[in-house]
Parts: C-alpha cells; structure tokens; sequence
C-alpha cells in the first residue's frame, strides 16, 4: 500500500478542527492588530532563497526540496515565509508611501528535508508576520506583543522570551574577528569547527557547544550609540507592556538576514515556538528599495505540542442538530428533502445514508452527539408527520411535516 | 529581480480577503452537512497518482510536478484531491464501521504543468468533498445539492447542471468496442487519433471535436437494470430537491476512477466550476478495501473569475475602531500601551509608525476607514488626556485614560 511521504502528516478528525481552531485565533488577533493576510505560491525560483536566506545557512544548503520544470528551471518548495513576502512585495509594488507600514500575516505549509522530530516534520505550518517600511521601537514592540498576546489567547503558559540586538558594518566584522579568536580557544563539535570559517555567528546557536559560551564577548558592546539608543527604547516598550524578558548574547538565529533586534520564546523544554526580528537590509538586497523591516514566525506543529502537553484542547466537539432515519425507500427519499430544508435554516444535521438497523442507527446518533432523532417510515409518510426523539429525556412524539424545522429550532 | 514561477499567483490585500470569505463560506456549509476536514500533504508518492488517477490521463502523464529526495524517491505536488484523501483513509484506517459513510472536505493547493489560462494557474486552489463507504441514490444527490448549495451562498447563477451515469465491467467493454467504430468514421483532431486506442472514453472529452459526437452511441444503453434502477432513483432525488440538470451523454471526465454517476456544474462560459461522480473502485485499487464512494472537486479560481464578472464582492472593507497619533517621543510609548489596551478590548487599531505629518496621518486613518482618531502629545500626557476626533463628524474632544476603552466601544 502506498504510504504518505516520510515527514508529512495527515490532519483529520480533532487534529484538523484544532488547525483550524489555532488558525482562527491567530486570524483574528492579527486582525486586530490590523495585519492583513497575503498568500504566496508554494514554490518559488531557488534563488530567491539562496540569495535571501543566504547560501551558508543550513535550510539553504542542505534542507530545500528543489527541482525543475520542464524549462529546466530551478524551483524550491519554499522553506520559510518571510523571502517569499518580500518578493511578493517588490514585485507588485506594495511599497509605496501609503500603504507604510505594511502589516502582512502568512499561515501556511514550508517545507525542510531534516530528520522529523517531535514538533518538526519535512512538511510544517509556519503562522508569520511581517512589518515593512517602518523602523521604530514602537513598531518592534509591537510584534513582539502580538507574538505574546497569542500565545496568551492560546492558553500557553511557561514560555520564556529571549531577546539580543545583532551588530552591523564595520563594527560586525571588528566583533567576528574578536568571536573567531575566542572560539578558536575553545574545544568544539566537528560541525563548529566548519562553521567557524563559513559562518561563526552560527557557532553561537549550536545545540552540542551551547555551554562553553559564557564568557564569549557580547556583541552589545559593539553597537553604535544610535543602535544602542533604539535597543534601550524598545526594551523600556517591553518594559511598559508588562513584557518580560530575558537577554542572551548567544541569541543569533539561523538566518542570515537579521541585521537589529532578534527574539526567540522558547516552551519549557526550550522548543522554540516563535522567532524573528529585524531584517533591515533584505528588501534591498532582492530589489533594490530601501524598506526597513522586522517580522516572526510562529511553528504551529510546536504550539499544537504544547497544548497537548498542557492538556489545552482548543476543538468543539461535534454535535448535531438531529439525526434522521429513514425506514423504507420512499421513506428514504423523502428524508432526503428533509435534509436540504433543516440545513436551509442553518440546522446541522445527517442522515443514516448506511441503511442501518434501529438499534445501531441510535448508536450512530449517540456518536454523532445529536439533539434529535428523526424517524420516518411509510405510515408516517401517510400521516405527513415524523417521530421526533429527543437524545437527552428519551421521550418521543409526532411532528407534522411543516412544523419540523421550527420544532428542532425551537429546541436547541 | 527575482520574480514569481510562472503560473502561480500573490493573493494580498481584497484578494486574500476574497479567497478567506469563499473559504469560510465552503467551510460552514459542509459543516451544516456534517463533513469534516481532512489535510494531507502538498506532496505525495508519484506513484499513488499513477495508479489512482491513471497512467493514460492528461494529469498524470503531462502535468505532474514529480522530484526526487535524497534517498531518491519519486515525490508528486498533488494534481487533485481525491487519491490523497483515499490514501489517507487507508493508512490510517478510518474505514471502521462507525465512521461510515465519512464524509470529509479538503481546501487547498493543487498543482498541474499546463498552460497558464483565465481561472487556471498551475498552483490552484481546490475545495474539495468525499463521501466513503455509502451507495445510495441519497448520497448521491446529497453530494450534488451540496454542490448547489454552496454555488447559490456563494451568489453565483447562470450554472448549468450536467450528468451521466458511467457503464462498468463488461458492458463497459462491450460500449467501448462499439464507441471506437463509431470514432474511426469522424475526422477528429490529431490527439483524438491517439486516445481512440489508449483512452477512447476521454475523446467524447475533447474541446476541438466536441460538435462531432451528436448521433454517438449513449452509454446509458449498457447501463445494467440496477445502474438504471438507481440513476433514476438519483434523478428523482434531484428533482425533489428542486435541482435542475441535463443529461449529456458526452459527460465522461478526464479522470479514470469514476464508475457510477458523473457531473459538471458549468458557467455560462461554459467553464467547468465543479465536477465529480462516484467511484467505487479507487480504494480497492489503492488498498484492498471495498468501499464506495462519491466526492467532487470546486476550483475556487474558477469562481473567483465568475464572481467578479458578475460584480460579486465577498470581502469587506477595512475598518479601524481607531487610529492614533503620537507627537513626541514620550507620547509614542504611551501609544504602545495604548494599543495593547484597545486591543485587549477587542478593537481594532493601529498607530501612525511612520511619523507622519499630521495632516499626512489624518488622511492615512481615512484609508483606513478609522472610526476613530487618538492624538496624544505631551500636553495631553501632562493631563492624562487624549484628544478624541470622530471620523465622521470632525468634533474633537478631551478623554482622560482611563475612560479611553469605553469611550471607544460606546461610540461604535
């Protein structure tokens, strides 16, 4: 039999409703928040990536499902949402003066070909957000709020948020050349000790070394005094929005793009829920316009891990309006009107299209968690009335036909 | 710059708004049906295309997006919805017994190579239904009113209704011989030459040749005594249900896995907007199971072209509850714990983070539709103050901060 791919799943049943749930909370707050949604295609030119997200990071060099089409172009299935926004940006010329700042949200599927683990599958959910053209702390804070606010909503509890500001220009390479010093005093992984050439940063947010990097020098020391101005007003905003935090020099993200504040809330078993920051120079590094920015995403495969951990179920139950059965063919086709008129007056309701005995089409209503139960047979086609039985007292009575759809509504 | 891949499009701003709307409108109606969703993966097994959709099929055999992993497996982008929710049944066993007939709907992106056209990209957006493990003309016709239902919420007329029953097994064979006689005295178009031998059935299908068919054999006059028993039964239920439709001999779909009933709904263009039938061997094929069913696929580009030629608008204006205005530093911090506060009430607001003039900020909020404007400079801080413009009548007036929430929910 043919399976699913590794690292994907499917979604039915509970699981799907609480997709559906998170995905509707995380709408409506960012609506709030007037953040309006935009949907890019699943792929995209592979270069897109390589020259946003940069060729030394690890989704770009070895997580991207890339192929051609029959042109032979390269396409990537996208591994994450914020190069994709940007392009769709530039590309249609979102940017001009009156629509500043953009305030754009994604909820979608990426794709990273890694080894699946709880909370990360090849396929993933990303919720995100993007800010474009504007540059303040206040702007900043913001999306960090929104990031707290839904996670609130959520019913996460328990998260830390772990803030740094990066470093830029000259004063980035000054800082590298002193961090490649250091490490080179330390004893690191194998993987480190590429990646002290190609990327050091990187060395920063490795798994294995985490714990020999308390005395390395804080690259806070090497912001000019303009960024370190801005640093300090959006940590009071924090501050004044009853945000706590936690400051980590060893905060540096994966990705290559980040150029001024960067946050990670990580649960309590330090999974990452949401990260992002500022990403000043993308925009024009893909286009060629000058749009400061900041953004995060959130993993909603991560957030649905900690609900269950927590016991948080954010999924209705399914509950019908009635359940009807139908004992004889005429009987049958009859129901089938009944049907179409009960949903007319947005009335939740099935039929036991299964040709089932009483006693298990009782059952089946039992399952479906129904209000009613509506028996029809030839004699009450007859009659022009249906056996109407209610699921919680077990009592059961005759309706005529035109008084049904008032009676069920009557009832809920 | 880097553009988008040819045949994919951004959704933003009323399109996006558009694309939700239809969403929820699709997604409340099935619920009234009692479907529930399913989510499977963008990508799947080549394979499981193959063999459920059929080798000799346009889909399979020319637009299919495949690409291998690393350990060389051959994957497919999803052309159609129906095999992966069959996998998806099989795999996770959701056959039992109680769940019968599963009624599930899917939303989402489906891929095929072709030609770019009006209403078909090569990313496109499918909603989807399937109902498995019943067979009765009931559930046959509830499919179809489910599929008229959605087109009249929607606010779509001018459809036309078209259905055929299929013919199975030997008589299947039998029609088949019969129809290829017929086909060698027409001159068909240059593919047509070719389907005779591989797949016959898909000439009826064909665009170029569509006027030449008119005294063909109707395969209707193979159909068994109990195909006929219940394709009458099923056009009863359709007129019962109000539901007109016309019979087209024609009408064979270009999928292989339909066995029973078919249908299309089409515009007045004659572009298809949704189309289905019943299948009651696809599972069995895929995994050794017998379950009948029925589903159909919606393209919901499809309807987004039909909507805007006949001037429908799903999506609703942007409207803020406020706008406000910060005049100096100080003043901006504040506005930050302003918002949160708004906001935690349920408004929707944003703040002017461009620091505009404040002429350029009155006409952004006007954008906007702001009901509302909020100015707060370091007078008003001083006092506890702001200052409270309504959009409409231009009076402005002082609020002191704690009255600010109210204020605001009053007037709305």
């Amino acid at each position: 039999m043919i399976k699913k791919p590794r690292g994907t799943e499917d979604l039915f049943e509970k699981k799907a409703k609480e997709y559906f749930a998170l995905e509707m909370i995380f709408r409506n707050i960012a609506d709030l928040y007037n953040y309006n949604e935009i949907r890019t295609p699943l792929f995209e030119d592979a270069n897109l990536f390589l020259r946003g997200v940069g060729e030394q990071t690890d989704i770009v060099n070895k997580e991207m499902y890339i192929f051609s089409d029959k042109k032979d172009r390269q396409l990537a299935l996208r591994p994450e949402g914020t190069a994709p926004v940007v392009r769709a940006v530039l590309e249609n010329k979102l940017y001009i003066n009156e629509n500043l700042p953009l305030k754009l949200f994604y909820f979608g599927s990426m794709f990273r070909y890694e080894r699946p683990q709880k909370g990360r599958q090849r396929e993933f959910t990303t919720f995100g957000v993007e800010t474009l053209g504007s540059k303040s702390p206040e702007s900043d804070s913001e999306i960090v709020c929104l990031a707290v606010n839904i996670l609130n909503s959520v019913g996460i509890k328990n998260y830390n948020l772990y803030i740094n500001h990066l470093v830029n220009g000259d004063k980035r390479k000054e800082y590298i050349k002193e961090l490649k010093k250091q490490l080179q005093n330390i004893e690191l992984c194998d993987d480190c000790k590429i990646r002290i050439e190609k990327n050091p940063l990187r060395v920063l947010d490795c798994k294995i070394d985490q714990n020999e990097f308390d005395d390395i020098i804080d690259m806070k020391d090497y912001l000019n005094d303009e960024e370190k101005t801005y640093y300090r007003n959006f940590k009071q905003n924090l501050k004044n929005l009853g945000i706590t935090f936690i400051e980590d020099k060893k905060l540096v993200r994966g990705l290559d793009y980040y150029t001024g504040f960067v946050f990670e809330i990580k649960d309590k078993n330090n999974l990452t829920l949401i990260a992002g920051g500022r990403y000043d120079n993308l925009v024009n590094e893909l286009g060629q316009v000058d749009l400061p920015a900041s953004g995060w995403g959130l993993g909603v495969e991560r957030i649905i891990v900690n609900l269950k951990e927590n016991e948080i179920f954010l999924s209705e139950e399914v509950c019908l309006d009635a359940y009807i059965i139908g004992l004889s063919e005429k009987a049958k086709q009859f129901c089938n009107i009944l049907l179409l008129m009960l949903r007319s007056a947005n009335l939740k309701v099935d039929f036991d299209f299964m040709g089932r005995s009483l006693k298990s089409a009782f059952k089946q209503s039992e399952k479906y968690n129904s209000k009613n139960i509506i028996i029809i047979g030839n004699n009450e086609l007859k009659e022009n009335v249906v056996i109407l039985k209610k699921q919680n007292n077990k009592t059961e009575k005759k309706v005529k036909f035109e008084n049904i759809v008032d009676e069920i509504m009557r009832g809920n």
